[in-house]
């Protein structure tokens, strides 16, 4: 069983900004809209997870597709998703479109792309399954 | 029913380094290490999954505790998660540890992290129950 870390650091008590630092070293920020008392100096959280899910299954496909020797010139994933608009507003439905470029041969886009979705993409399994999430807290005065 | 939409882009076709592009006009990396044949660009999509977790959880908090006239100092959002290490490599258990400096009342802190986990917090709730993710594709030639 292998462990992940990650640590999120609030830039500044007045604000909303979030900045997640990596075990990596890559940082990345999150906010929310300047409307709802934030600075906007990043995505919203819950766009970033359809991030996650995009860089995860490009990621699988583009390692499938070039062992399979297929010559991928260029390739984007548009993703699209309906939310609730009752707390908590879960993805209800998410679509994964792979939008590949090059001369690449159809059964093979068709295989990348369903291993990469049934089998390999760890955030879309994390999505489609029941997870446990604990939370608990700690305060630190001076 | 909203409707959210990311696009994710393949920055250069040798390589594995994604390119998130979000409806508020920002950008964020993902990638692979070097080793695996990436460049290192950015942090992992399931790390990112978790930083995700984290700003919308600490969002949650802090705007509960703004609420609430809690003088909040300092915040920040510790999470250690256990990996599967067969495919898909989800995460068995997430655990989200809230550090929270200033005079903060405890019974507050409490009921701010209970509302985030238990209401509000949808990236939690997304992985929390069942969901649906549906894969298509479509090739393009030149």
């Amino acid at each position: 069983m292998a462990t992940a870390n990650v640590k999120i650091v609030l830039e500044d008590a007045d604000g909303y900004t979030f900045r997640a630092e990596f075990p990596t070293g890559h940082q990345i920020k999150m906010d929310i809209p300047e409307e709802s008392g934030g600075a906007d100096e990043g995505p919203r959280p819950m766009q970033v997870m359809l991030a996650a899910l995009g860089g995860c299954t490009g990621i699988d496909v583009m390692s499938i597709l070039n062992k399979m020797k297929q010559p991928v010139e260029g390739y984007e994933i548009h993703i699209e998703a309906d939310q609730s608009e009752e707390h908590p507003k879960v993805y209800t439905e998410i679509r994964v479109t792979h939008v590949i470029k090059g001369d690449v041969e159809d059964d093979r886009a068709a295989r990348a792309v369903e291993l990469s979705s049934e089998k390999y993409c760890s955030v879309s399994a994390q999505i489609k399954q029941e997870g446990t999430v604990e939370s608990d807290y700690r305060l630190e005065s001076d």
